[in-house]
């Protein structure tokens, strides 16, 4: 039987992506267009379908070989409901229909999910967590982003905020603010935006590599190079995300955890840590059989989860 | 059709109970004998079957009138095994195989499940919980213990530790000594242990209706009446409580939250202040849909849910 192909897209607040993938989860075009949130919302929505058009053209296919098309966006969402609502990524848009709209323009099957869930299970569907059947994945980068796979299945939650995994609360006396406005929450300690204020905050008298104005990766290769005060900040990071993956294990256990978005190119050295941690704050058994990995589909994991659920939909 | 029946045994570190469950969840007939681990896992096994030949008794039938039986037990375990591992409330038990003892012993389809989970499958099915989809309890005693549901299906996890909720850290950094060894737990801010131990060091040098020794509910009861000091623990429990429900709207976000246990015997003033903080620490749309209540299958819903476990491995 021939290979079916699906249309992934990730909307983002900066950009969108788009690819078409086949029932292996393989790529064979993509593009990518801005989002350009602040020209509204009907041009986001042609925004996105041209964004689709591009990715079948890339992939020198047509709409009619086109089985079914995903969309990921980032919530606040009504995921059952195919809405965005107010995504603060997004703004101002609001409330925009957005599964029916690509579903009668293109005339497909047209699945709709939060964008952390749709890379979650890109790589429950052909990634890291390929293998297994339960997943937990941080996305770490500006913010902190969740997805949980339970049995093969996204984990939507009763109000679309299932697996919002950045804004459980790590401290709950004296926390740090959140860019959500709360404190305490994993994303105020663990982010990148996190690494670069808590590197800050610590250099006020120390002696540094780093001075004036730094990213969280050169925290990470400061760290890498030997530098005192990046590496306790990098330490600190991977015992906070070591305590997300520990509250992962003690509330969805799920057989793996796996770490993706920008901040997880820091690699290994980040990984084994946070590995360490998490196993020291967990019970024996979780600790000892929790496989801890890297994302393996980088900024693509979005559009192939996204695809991927297109297939789910459409799945005899 | 007549109602099919079920016997549910719930075995805890001090006692077990037993009791025959209808298809409504309508209870005929309990029975409740001490557990005594100390006297060996041999001597427990029988004691179980004894329980469970009382409840049939006290229910005025007979075994060929049972369906299936449910067992559910604390803790460290193999639910799909049908093994209990080495729970810490029933020392010096190790890898018990309960679940085909029972089995056999009665030549019935027995179910297995944590003891947790089965409280929060009892309150799903006929207790508070009946009219929804997805549930979290809180069962506060001693320690916390948690149970998820979702989509009508407990979460039991890849090593049988989905909902360990009172072992998720919500302090990282200088966080209070658990029972379970570890900083920061749920377990060690909102337990009716926690209350105590709280309460006796906010004691230190300060005026309050308390002295000595006192319980949970003693503390309950004199901020009911007025004092300060245990108004003001009472409310601090209410917020790491409320951290813990927030916590659960952002990963399982279900349709309810629901404490039970003996402390959630404080009632509606604990209840409406776990409310009140969760709202203010979660997400607009969780914080205003999810449901918080109070448990009312109390100290039954662990045999009730066993039950019912019983009810769904036999269900066509």
């Amino acid at each position: 039987m021939p290979q079916r192909l699906y249309v992934g897209l990730d909307v983002g607040g900066t950009s969108m992506k788009a690819g078409v993938v086949d029932d292996s989860g393989r790529v064979s075009g993509e593009a990518s267009l801005p989002t350009e949130p602040e020209r509204g919302q009907d041009i986001g929505l042609e925004t996105m379908a041209a964004c689709i058009h591009q990715a079948i053209d890339a992939a020198g296919t047509t709409l009619g070989a086109i089985t079914a098309i995903g969309v990921a966006t980032p919530g606040s969402m009504d995921i059952p409901a195919g809405l965005i609502l107010e995504p603060p990524n997004l703004k101002p848009w609001r409330n925009v229909p957005v599964r029916d709209y690509i579903a009668r323009t293109f005339g497909k099957p047209t699945a709709f999910q939060n964008d952390a869930n749709a890379a979650a299970f890109g790589e429950f569907w052909v990634g890291a967590a390929k293998d297994v059947r339960s997943l937990v994945l941080f996305t770490l980068g500006t913010g902190i982003g969740g997805g949980i796979i339970i049995d093969g299945r996204i984990l939507e939650g009763a109000q679309s905020h299932g697996g919002e995994l950045g804004h459980t609360k790590i401290q709950a006396i004296d926390g740090r603010l959140c860019g959500c406005g709360r404190r305490g929450c994993l994303e105020a300690y663990g982010s990148a935006t996190a690494v670069v204020q808590r590197t800050h905050e610590a250099l006020a008298g120390r002696a540094s590599a780093l001075s004036g104005e730094f990213t969280s990766r050169d925290v990470f290769e400061a760290a890498a190079a030997g530098d005192e005060l990046s590496r306790e900040i990098v330490d600190r990071t991977a015992y906070y995300l070591g305590v997300g993956a520990a509250n992962a294990m003690h509330t969805t256990n799920p057989e793996m955890i796996c770490f993706g978005g920008g901040m997880a190119g820091a690699g290994r050295p980040l990984l084994d840590a946070i590995r360490r941690y998490a196993c020291e704050l967990a019970f024996a058994l979780p600790a000892k059989n929790t496989r801890i990995e890297l994302a393996v589909l980088g900024g693509d994991a979005g559009f192939i989860g996204a695809a991927g659920c297109a297939r789910e939909l459409v799945a005899t």
